[in-house]
């Protein structure tokens, strides 16, 4: 009995909002962005109500010993609801890509193509604790014309209850369908599972969180998938690297803020420039509390530093750890990106031409540097203005996806009885 | 052993598709160019070797029992070869999307941002029995610089094992590796199963062939997917349809060429223009020697005629038979598409602007047409100049998928020294 309710919540919450997709999609940009103001003043009126719901979510949570990282992921207080407010706020002024037209033109016969931005239809979207996600999300498919189908993490049910609850009740006074935003609240494995079939009723699946969350998505959604997130990338310093810019963009590209998935991972340094400046680099990253790992084809040279094993190659630690490999040459630096990196971002400082066009070439990664931080990928460093996440797939969209990666074409074509001979 | 050895066919030529892409990526147009034409070139030297080994999968076919419709399919001759080196002579001469700029931009902090156009990697190419899908997919491939994975079927074994020897044999004389075509010639299902959950090695898979074959790798793959295929398409004559054009689209759209997707499955009749003109194109559509399923609420009108059943309204029939829906106004037209449609191509035929408007709109698919017939949804009728298929996802490629649909993009940051505050 227990199950055929809970079936049948997944089951209803996903065909309400396939039926709100189909009215959502073809509202106004004036009517989004007034829906989407609504809910930002709906959440500031109501901030005591989701302070309330979080507090339960966070007793709960010190009751089953989360720890205090996973806690404050949690946590919401006035400053992180005035930010989902804020971020709302945002949207609403942004560009509205909805009925763009991307390409016109004629065939000889007389037919008129047009190719314009849609409305993708529903989104799932599949994320952990963080229940600023859950407002993020709803904004960003609001703002393009998608319903959107929540699944969150069952520690942030009561905060996620309360903003969506809030936000639908903001949706009435608005006209948009209340029912474009829905929340699944039966968050057991097996529903999840059934979630990720929905094939459809979902049009795409988003993914935010853990490596082990994507990748529990990649293997069991049969719906298609925006992939984001892992970020093995790399710093390459070559033998022609100013050391100023050199030191400058490692210190910052690791430690600026380490726990980011465009933080890098290894720095991969030319033998040469290792011989001049090694141990100026090994120095100001051990001043900034980072903990220097060493090709051990190098480990007697650095003595004092931890060697780094194959395993250390492979691992986005989010911390303040960085791997440090030798190579010869960029082609050699290119190889053990082309191997380890995840297509993320990766750098390279040179003064030499030739090498930075061949690292643009090879290296196969969402966005490539040239003597720059790759801390620089995000919606928000690109101009985005807002972002859904970084992509880490080649299909759809790769790097920061802005609003269009929400949208897919259709081609409106007109004709005059025309026929295929 | 068996197994063992076969384990390795996969994954050593997956490894090698993966180092051949890298290569492959950086040609120029040029060098992709000449490599066709010394493809196509060598399909017609050596065509009496490619007759010799598809005559022995027609033989086996034969002895196995294979439908007459499945063996033409399977069976090569003179103009089908001739035809295949034609179209990779076309491919040499249509415009290489390869290294495009997209958009290019400055932000505040100088960083220069380019977003180009760079080949996917490895596509895996998962089909039946058309040999002719073998020299079409690398042909596609070669030209955008993607290595190509190639799983046929067990029947097209002999004829695929003669073009891709061809294909490769002529690569070695250019500068393209030869590794950039491979063929899965181990055929077991299990082993497709591996080929489905190759991420890392082959960057997409693209199905072609039966709706059972496409709906088997969204089942199995965990390598993203390309879909195509399914085309439930629909007619809908509005009130204020002319007569002529209403009867010569309906014509079109279902005899032209009944067995391809992109032909209507069903008619929606709106009940007004029925009363006057349905007799009129019941009885053209029956000269042409389609079978029609009328409306079981019409059914008393038509005494003649087969009624409709629920499931004829879901499908797909490939063939002279076709559904007859009635309906009293366009929102019903649309609920009806929007229930039962694939997402592929659907057409209004009216003089009714607001109608127009309102069904280009609501209608949930790829391309929607005004007044011409479904058709015309093929990359050749659009201007695309070649067409790896027709997408009926809603990521990355929607409807006719030319050349673009086999690239991803690259952004490439050019800084001095640029890092995150």
């Amino acid at each position: 009995m227990n199950k055929i309710i809970e079936e049948s919540e997944l089951q209803r919450k996903a065909e309400n909002a396939r039926k709100a997709s189909r009215t959502l999609a073809v509202k106004t940009t004036r009517q989004k962005n007034e829906a989407l103001l609504a809910v930002a003043a709906a959440l500031r009126k109501h901030q005591s109500e989701i302070l309330q719901a979080n507090d339960a979510d966070i007793e709960e949570a010190k009751i089953n010993g989360m720890t205090a990282s996973l806690i404050d992921r949690l946590m919401l207080n006035e400053t992180r609801i005035a930010a989902m407010a804020d971020a709302l706020e945002n949207l609403a002024g942004l560009p509205d890509p909805i009925g763009d037209c991307l390409e016109a033109w004629e065939r000889p016969n007389g037919l008129h193509i047009q190719k314009v931005r849609v409305p993708i239809g529903v989104v799932g979207m599949v994320y952990e604790a963080r229940p600023n996600v859950t407002v993020d999300a709803a904004g960003l498919c609001l703002k393009t014309g998608n319903a959107v189908f929540l699944r969150g993490s069952r520690s942030a049910l009561a905060s996620n209850r309360a903003l969506v609850g809030i936000t639908r009740q903001a949706l009435t006074g608005t006209e948009l369908p209340e029912d474009s935003v829905q929340l699944l609240e039966d968050t057991r494995h097996e529903t999840a599972d059934r979630f990720f079939k929905l094939n459809g009723l979902i049009d795409v699946i988003i993914p935010r969180g853990s490596q082990n969350l994507i990748q529990t998505v990649i293997r069991q959604a049969t719906v298609p998938i925006l992939e984001t997130g892992a970020g093995n990338c790399h710093l390459f310093i070559d033998e022609s690297a100013k050391p100023d810019i050199a030191l400058h963009v490692a210190l910052n590209a690791k430690t600026q803020r380490p726990s980011v998935c465009n933080a890098i991972e290894t720095i991969i340094v030319h033998e040469k420039w290792l011989t001049r400046h090694g141990d100026a680099l090994i120095e100001s990253l051990r001043k900034a509390g980072v903990e220097c790992r060493i090709d051990r084809a190098f480990s007697a040279q650095f003595p004092d530093l931890p060697v780094a094993s194959e395993e250390d190659w492979a691992t986005e630690y989010l911390d303040r750890i960085v791997a440090i490999k030798i190579v010869q040459n960029v082609d050699e630096a290119i190889r053990h990106i082309n191997r380890y990196g995840t297509k993320h971002s990766e750098s390279i400082i040179s003064e030499t031409p030739e090498h930075i066009d061949r690292f643009f070439q090879y290296v196969d990664a969402s966005t490539v540097y040239q003597n720059a931080s790759t801390r620089f990928t995000d919606g928000e460093a690109f101009g985005f203005g807002a972002e859904i996440g970084i992509s880490t797939q080649k299909l759809h969209a790769r790097g920061p996806m802005g609003l269009p990666a929400l949208t897919t074409i259709k081609y409106l074509v007109k004709g005059t009885g025309q026929i295929r001979e």
